[in-house]
């Protein structure tokens, strides 16, 4: 998947109750995952570790928590949402692990990326190990919460896998096709599909089913998911900027290498003379510099030269695309300054502060609207994490 | 996953009856997944094509054909089965995406691999969405054969990608840990994991399902399964050592390259006298050319030079890296040509065929015990099926 999964690493200690909240959860999850992918054959061992590899480097696992909470707040078992708890988990994983090899990441949460400790073919087989095997949890939920619950549950998954799988594509689609004049409203359409509903609706919505909660208050929950994820989501493309990586995880601006469509760079573009504007364009339609295997193909073809297996069909098809590839451009390191001066020339930086503390606001007053979710520690850690995706936008 | 899914591009033309049977079920499966996966939002149709490219190069759509003659010619209708069959269709679609980028093979299908055309990032990503969203038409099947049969395709299901997945981790773990010392027992029962369940057992079974046949039936269909995966995969194995890459749209000799545990290169290393045998345990302990990114590491440095990104931990982390890799040694062309000669000089490539030929006859009376399977065009192409499979191997 594309390359700014919000990752929730960088959760201060904002409060201790939520902190506490989230360790307990992620033991839970982790103890859950373990016993679900507990080697049968042996020899497949090293594979049971590598699923455990990121989730065992931390993380908080924001999303097994928001369902925990919202299950225990609504009055349901921590059984009851413990499967669904771990298959979310696995999918996110999965998802930074492919995001890893995509976005040629080297560190994640403080340790070598999976790719770069096993290689590529290891690290694309871990991730779909772990999506493969996410579907077992789910039917698992058949013995735990009853057939209709378990039902709605794999159906709100399988929702949310559309969604994301849609965002993904709209937001790669719009960096390959060079469209930049688009709205706000058209980035938070993106975000919403690509962040809200894997992140915060989806974990929320299943907390409640597996409490046994109707459909009614499904939609108060989506509207709570849908502004947290904005709120997050814009706040991470802020923190890409200018975090130090050896904090946040990731690489700085690579999001302004890989010409990702933010709220900031669509604002700048809006909002630049004419001149900048055309500059702007240019530059965003320049590749990242090594991007789509330039070298990756010419390695490519002096290994198959090597072993000699190339037939002359492919030989020449692998030459056109590398000619193809040597006569773009690449962006330059002054490319991404001079993109990232505009931004705050123009004061897209603060334009999407703005747009994401009127979300947090919005996920208050929606928090604060569902009166039939009863006073509890559970209820305080939904508000823990308002507050915390509202205070890391100030 | 793994390099050598089984691909069925090479059926011949044995049986024009077998050849139309698979044609009017491969358009009625990608017409489903085309249905399936229409785009819903505005900008992200190029996912759509992408996630029909594969399917639409050809390909004779095996497994769905296994399924729904399997329900047909169990009395079931073709709407019951044909989401299952689209299912199984994307997972070995998706698989077959994976494996290209990890394989670097350049071709499929007779035309570039999807990561040749589209790079790396973008055939990652479609991979993963056409596996994400393989969950929902198993969800479709509540509608279409009732809650029941519905939840026993989806534990199918689920079974066999936990099977997929650890057949596939114990071959790449023998390769990784250089493990030789395996008997054909420990071939036979790493390939009944990686290719019987996926490719032949699960199609089998979740047709007799869908045609609501009792759990009494899905043993047989099982053993019919295990014994065509067998002889389909040893035979897979001999293609991959001598095809045409052309002709089988696959590199030959990969398999040795990658230093795949095959049933020849196992009985070579049993029968060799110890001198070749020690040879053959250190070229196999050797890695391929340019594999686990060598380059990619080096590439990947400079590119962070250039953008001024890397801390210090970062760089001394991949210089240490690029270090290690540069100290071992790599496969050469001799070494392959060495190890091919060597499987001939003991008769290797004639023991596997015979022990292919072993499990395609017990196929073929696995498939002459099924006396409550009628008789039938749909049994007749099961009957083709098991011919070729057989045929393959001589």
């Amino acid at each position: 998947m594309t390359s700014t999964l919000p990752e929730e690493r960088s959760v201060p200690s904002a409060s201790a109750v939520l902190e506490d909240y989230l360790a307990l959860c992620k033991d839970a999850c982790d103890g859950e995952i373990g016993r679900l992918y507990s080697p049968v054959k042996r020899g497949s061992g090293s594979l049971h570790d590598l699923i455990l590899d990121y989730p065992r480097r931390g993380g908080k696992a924001l999303r097994p928590a928001l369902s925990i909470a919202t299950c225990l707040g609504l009055g349901g078992h921590l059984e009851a949402i413990l499967p669904t708890a771990a298959t979310l988990e696995l999918y996110h994983n999965a998802f930074l692990i492919h995001d890893d090899i995509e976005d040629e990441s080297w560190s994640r949460r403080g340790r070598p990326t999976l790719h770069i400790d096993h290689g590529v073919p290891i690290a694309v087989n871990v991730g779909d190990a772990m999506l493969s095997l996410s579907l077992q949890p789910l039917l698992d939920n058949v013995e735990r919460v009853g057939l209709g619950p378990a039902l709605r549950i794999l159906r709100a998954v399988s929702h949310m896998t559309r969604q994301t799988v849609e965002g993904q594509a709209l937001e790669l689609e719009w960096v390959r096709s060079n469209t930049w004049q688009l709205l706000d409203a058209d980035y938070l359409e993106m975000v919403e599909l690509k962040t809200s509903w894997y992140s915060f609706i989806t974990p929320l919505q299943a907390g409640a089913v597996a409490a046994g909660a109707g459909p009614e208050r499904l939609i108060p929950l989506e509207s709570l998911g849908r502004h947290l994820g904005a709120a997050f989501q814009i706040t991470d493309d802020l923190l890409n900027l200018r975090a130090d990586p050896e904090e946040y995880g990731k690489e700085i601006g690579g999001d302004l290498w890989e010409g990702k469509r933010t709220l900031m760079l669509l604002h700048a573009l809006r909002s630049a003379e004419p001149e900048d504007q055309a500059r702007a364009v240019r530059i965003l339609s320049k590749r990242r510099p090594g991007s789509e295997g330039e070298l990756g193909l010419a390695d490519l073809l002096d290994r198959l030269t090597v072993r000699g297996e190339l037939s002359q069909a492919g030989r020449a098809e692998i030459t056109a695309q590398l000619e193809g590839q040597r006569h773009s451009e690449s962006k330059t390191l002054d490319d991404i300054r001079w993109l990232y001066a505009l931004m705050q020339r123009v004061g897209s930086l603060e334009h999407a502060r703005e747009v994401a503390g009127q979300h947090a606001r919005k996920a208050t007053d929606a928090l604060a609207g569902l009166e039939w979710f009863p006073p509890s520690r559970h209820r305080d850690m939904l508000a823990g994490v308002v507050d915390y995706v509202h205070g890391r936008t100030r």
